[in-house]
């Protein structure tokens, strides 16, 4: 999506949307962005404020009057409220919250206390919930009396007097049900949710897998807390994405929204832990080579080749990792089975350290003048790549299967392992191949 | 998201859903997927149909009676039914098709006409449309009439009598309104929209970009033709996401999916491109040593340093460009500017470049017994970063300026061209010093 096509698009939504003023506003010098916030309505604004940027919002926090502030804080839905409140430095957040009503501060408070990335942070507080007895007209009598009120009517939800879920129903089935009827007879009573502390990304996964429009939360209770919408699923989708990426680039995972914003020493802070692993792992690559540097003396041409040789077996495992790792993260890598998967990483690995021999023996033969270099070489090349993708494939799987993080054994992590191994390979080979041939 | 947590979400959602009963059939043997799947009443039958992996369709197609398979083609939602003609060879999609009642057929080729990856492909038909001089109340019965046969309910849209787009309204809208109020009074005039011929990236950036639920499509001749709803949207975020995971892995693009359902052959092929490209560039790397090879002979230490000089080069420049095709995918690199940002990378660069040169050179000068090696190592060290940080960030940059895909300059493009570099920097370092020094 390039940029000139993104202007493309741009054209075509010309009508103007709150997230396109909060984006001209973002855009704006800071002493003027208060002053174009206040010539919007009061339900505009809000919807504005909600898509700013968490620097913008700060700065508008800074600069409005404290009653603006104040509307502004207590008219927000709750999800969005948590979301400024964790930007915000605790001392405004502290002031903000004893000025809330106390019904929001509540809300606000308990949302606040589940952590970061699961469920009950990702939540909102304000659905609509029905009770059995009612009938479909009662209800929804009462959806059109909450209709402002609330994130989302079209996912009702049904709960007894203590507050369990019992019951779910969509707006849907609401309009085309008998009016006469009642909600527990026009209800669905199995109902898909999850609990305030499940992962945000089981979330998104959920509502992915089952084409939901919202999900309802229970707490430990089993009672009905919250609900977690589509919209916030996909943010969390790109985010979940976007730290894959990072992973597989060797850029330590935190917040991706903002890597563009913040200044050189946060960058380079973000970088510099991956790069120190993979240096001290390189170190080793030096030893062994200092350790084995006869056989390099006599045959200095061998070295043209180690390039060449960790180059191709790092490209193979960090295809093998990349694309393990990204079948545990969308699930799909589960319909093969551990071992074939493996197995299957390791065939192909084989396969294309044979396919590149093909190209690459010819031309160490006719570089290294004879065969000496290229049997090293050929035999390194294959050993290499069949090492690469089965280390590339298994590593990440093993640590998954541990309960740790296979994003950990991403592309630049096994590249650098398997080049340790490659160099000793083809070392120990091309000077076993000297004390027979030369 | 691991194995074992994920067997907890499904104890969570232990209801039955289509989804659900989709996956479980998956798991049977062919022949008795068949009869599995006949055991299911025909409203289910469809619903958990459109939820099976395309080798499962096809299974069933071939074992089902053919008018059991032209009842469920026909009952589809027809951009279903598109994505299942896509899998199928050619002469069964012709018999289905001429057997489908005149107006899905219509639809279906009319879908199959847009080319793939475009809002045309993505869209469903199957939308309610009102107009404006009906009464909300007239429209919310017509609502209730159309709701089964519709894909979403939540979404409605107004036509003018040559079927143009001239108005949205949601729902809610229609719920809250006073039942006696027209159309065209409720509606909202200015809507965003998207072209058939629009990028299926485009329409997810769009949906996540607005929070809506669904988006309508129009024709050239700007008349609403179909609509797209957020359930199909999260799917191309999640395989555009893993596109560009597998063009940072050196894996060539592809039907995603599919990956671990494919054979070795299919495996190899996709990998085997980028392969080539890679050993191919490192075969200048194995040039550039042989045409050097007179400074390694007189100072074989010098070799040791190789692997971790380009392993920190092609590091870093990993960083760079990972975060610089995230940023475009994403669109956040925009607010930066093109040169601000190139700027920074470099500067980000140089400045591990320097971190890592205090812990390496000290290293360098014990390994190597001498200033000489340490001497090279350190300045190579800081150049190679320096510069793998600039082209990282420039190049992928410069593509997308172009038009070009700037996936296309991932990591391991700029791994491997940095190492030619790299070890050319280093090598005439290393001569250049012995010159001075030795």
């Amino acid at each position: 999506l390039s940029a000139g096509n993104y202007d493309g698009v741009k054209l075509l939504l010309s009508p103007v949307q709150p997230v396109d003023i909060a984006q001209a506003i973002g855009t704006l010098p800071m002493i003027l962005q208060a002053l174009a916030f206040r010539l919007l309505n009061k339900n505009e604004a809000i919807e504005v404020y909600e898509y700013l940027d968490p620097s913008v919002q700060q700065n508008l926090l800074d600069r409005l009057r404290s009653n603006e502030v104040l509307d502004l804080v207590e008219e927000m839905s709750p999800d969005d409220r948590v979301r400024l409140f964790d930007e915000l430095p605790a001392k405004v957040v502290r002031r903000l919250l004893a000025e809330l009503s106390p019904e929001e501060r509540r809300v606000t408070a308990q949302l606040l206390g589940y952590e970061s990335e699961t469920a009950g942070r990702l939540m909102t507080t304000e659905f609509i919930d029905l009770k059995e007895f009612l009938s479909v007209s009662q209800a929804l009598k009462l959806v059109r009396q909450r209709a402002t009120f609330s994130e989302t009517i079209y996912s009702l939800y049904v709960t007894d007097k203590e507050r369990h879920l019992t019951g779910i129903l969509s707006l849907r089935d609401l309009v085309v049900a008998d009016p006469e009827s009642l909600i527990g007879e026009v209800m669905t009573r199995e109902v898909v949710n999850v609990r305030t502390d499940t992962d945000q990304e089981e979330v998104a996964r959920a509502i992915q897998r089952y084409d939901f429009l919202a999900l309802p939360v229970v707490d430990l209770e089993k009672r009905l807390v919250g609900i977690v919408t589509v919209d916030d699923v996909i943010d969390v989708i790109e985010q979940e994405a976007t730290r894959d990426i990072y992973a597989a680039g060797a850029v330590q995972a935190g917040d991706e929204d903002d890597y563009f914003q913040s200044n050189l020493f946060v960058v380079a802070r973000r970088r510099i832990v991956w790069l120190a692993v993979l240096v001290l792992a390189n170190g080793l690559t030096t030893q062994v080579i200092a350790m084995n540097d006869e056989v390099l003396k006599q045959v200095v041409l061998l070295t043209a080749f180690i390039p060449l040789l960790i180059g191709a077996g790092g490209n193979v495992g960090a295809q093998s990792s990349t694309v393990v790792i990204r079948g545990l993260s969308t699930q799909r890598i589960q319909r093969l089975g551990l071992f074939r998967a493996i197995a299957k990483e390791a065939l192909a690995g084989a396969l294309l350290g044979v396919s590149m021999a093909v190209f690459v023996v010819p031309f160490a033969w006719w570089q290294g003048q004879g065969p000496l270099v290229a049997t090293a070489v050929g035999i390194s090349l294959i050993a290499i790549t069949t090492l690469a993708a089965t280390a590339g494939a298994s590593l990440p799987l093993l640590f998954d299967r541990m309960g740790l993080d296979p994003a950990l054994m991403s592309a630049p992590f096994i590249t650098t392992a398997t080049d340790v191994a490659g160099v000793l390979i083809y070392l120990k080979t091309a000077s076993w191949l000297l004390g027979r041939l030369g």
